[in-house]
């Protein structure tokens, strides 16, 4: 091993009790002695993205939050309500570190050649527990950035970056030509949006409030759909028409929207072809894959769309894991090619991760309706107390 | 052409008007002369199916039905709810003829060999319009019975056992290993029991009452779900445990039904294994396929068995279109080779053209929830008055 990191790191974790009580803390965490491929890394650089926030409250009734402890070693608490308790079984009095991604200085690294290149370097890490002051990570997870490029300009280049390149590699295994989006005000949206407009593709955003229409009419997106707007309906069917996205990724999940998705689309091919009526509708697939649950509730599906099809979960890793290494690496080589353009992420605030446990802070990052992105940088405190 | 087939023959229509009325009746139709790869078919059986009923009476509310019409010439209309116009907007106007498979003798042929080699034999024929006396029809969508076979036997020969294999196929080339089905004392239901226990595949068979579940266990089925039982979510998941299935399909539709077989699926497989908490649940996916709509309202998703899931719509034909002309000869090479056994279908009832249009065998047909199969024989009126 060349380099002399640090035994432990604070690490901040996410527990709910037995009882119903969530716990958010920060633990003095051992870190381990790097094996030969393995690196590291002092995370100075973290954001929270939504499905961060899934594991970091769970079922929390984040309106119950109390905040408690001594300076530097802040705990909060929430209720988990009852009825929801249930679905936490899988985590119940597990002490859960948080963080799908981050980026910061390579501390440490084993002898491989791989581990030692790294040593020194900036580098993007994609894995879990990123909330972290350091993380030993296998040299394989970690992206190295283009020099000048600091660990805040990095650290949201997996999750965000992936997901939208995921979603077009989807749309064209699967043979659809145009995506239709939700919640497309959100900072994937942005992304996607331009990744869509760099490559040519149809993109039918669809947002919940008139001032989000306006931010992405802003940003150049051609097909904005409001669902609060009285007409929803008609300029979605006009939209997808316009577009003939026949695949939808729905950030929401719960509600009718998946199923007014595939009913504008079954009307806008309607539209273009009559041919002989048919009770069971077009032949062509219609998809709506759900990779967010910002709308817990049911999935209302009102089958007036005919018989050709589908509705499904859809999830990153999976995906990576489906297409291989080699693949992954493409879209990753592309993240790093136009980190400052296409993929570039901008954010509201940073937090330490003290900051990051105060009724203040989670009332900044908890509605995860915002358009804002909050990094946390776990050496924050650490450099100020040093 | 080698033999002389009618001018013209009775055929069963099915109008809906813009007023919102819908109308069946016998229509005197003419009969084409058959080109050189094609044949005439003398109907004399033909079952109704509930694919069948859907057509037939749109959205009718057939408890408003009037019979009228001359003797020999019957006219039953009935009111279709307004609310329910909107979606058969694609057939309104149109006289529909109904009747996706029968069987009976070829009575002409045009001069193809393929044609010629069919003359005078019973063939089993896959096709719209088989409520009517006579069909000419492409010899390639007939499939000779084997000798000492009876139009009646051979009647139901495609759409029930070609959608039974269809789901075996479907769960084989989707890497399933054994199936969940509903609705499952259906005619349907009972072959599918037989393909199943014969090819050795592992079958929870899900049913509304005591009684059907009574007739499945009496048909050697070993794992039965009463989904009106209080225990139905425990005794659903430990028969999906059993089995190990992962794929489902599901005539029912509406309700909450299909997110109750993803849910079990999802209890089933935590239950063996304890892998490490994952927020997104197990990553073995979980699909629901429905391919009929027994219950025509919403269908609601309770999202609770993590994000590795789908459900859609499945339909016969795009099926058989998918897997292409060689594969589905097979299958019906098999249910040929198997006809009076695992494929034998049974007739509470066979009904002449115009008998089945009196409001006492629409009665009798109508619920489709029946078990039991209904028979047309449009050539049986037109012997008697011979």
């Amino acid at each position: 091993m060349t380099g002399s990191p640090p035994a432990s790191g604070l690490q901040l974790r996410s527990l709910i009790t037995a009882e119903g009580r969530l716990q958010l803390s920060l633990v003095d965490t051992p870190v381990p002695t790097p094996g030969s491929d393995e690196v590291v890394v002092r995370i100075e650089a973290a954001p929270i993205n939504p499905s961060d926030i899934g594991l970091l409250f769970g079922a929390a009734d984040m309106a119950t939050a109390v905040a408690s402890g001594l300076a530097g070693h802040p705990v909060v608490t929430a209720t988990v309500p009852e009825s929801a308790m249930r679905a936490m079984a899988g985590r119940v009095g597990q002490s859960l570190p948080v963080g799908n991604e981050g980026a910061g200085t390579v501390v440490a690294a084993g002898d491989s050649h791989a581990a030692q290149s790294l040593l020194g370097q900036t580098v993007a890490v994609l894995g879990a527990a990123m909330y972290s002051q350091f993380r030993t990570v296998p040299a394989s997870a970690c992206l190295r950035l283009p020099e000048g490029t600091t660990p805040a300009q990095g650290a949201s280049c997996f999750v965000n970056p992936l997901t939208a390149l995921g979603m077009l590699e989807t749309m064209r295994a699967e043979g659809h030509s145009a995506l239709v989006h939700t919640a497309a005000a959100s900072n994937l949206g942005q992304i996607l949006n331009r990744v869509c407009q760099a490559d040519g593709v149809g993109l039918v955003n669809i947002v919940r409030r008139p001032e989000q229409a306006t931010l992405l009419r802003g940003l150049g997106a051609a097909h904005v759909c409001d669902s609060s707007a009285p007409d929803f309906v008609d300029t979605l069917t006009e939209a997808i028409a316009a577009t003939q996205a026949t695949l939808g990724f729905d950030a929401i999940g719960g509600g009718r929207l998946a199923g007014q998705i595939l009913s504008a689309m079954e009307a806008a091919i309607a539209r273009k072809s009559s041919t002989e009526y048919s009770r069971y509708g077009s032949n062509v697939h219609k998809q709506v894959y759900i990779y967010g649950g910002l709308d817990t509730g049911p999935t209302e599906i009102r089958r007036n769309f005919g018989m050709t099809w589908g509705v499904g979960g859809w999830l990153l890793f999976p995906f990576l894991q489906r297409i291989g290494t080699e693949a992954s690496d493409k879209l990753k080589a592309r993240i790093v090619a136009e980190l400052h353009s296409t993929f570039a992420s901008h954010y509201a605030r940073t937090f330490s991760l003290a900051e990051a446990l105060t009724l203040e802070a989670i009332g900044v990052y908890g509605p995860r309706s915002t358009g804002t992105k909050i990094l946390i940088n776990p050496n924050a405190q650490a450099a100020a107390s040093a």
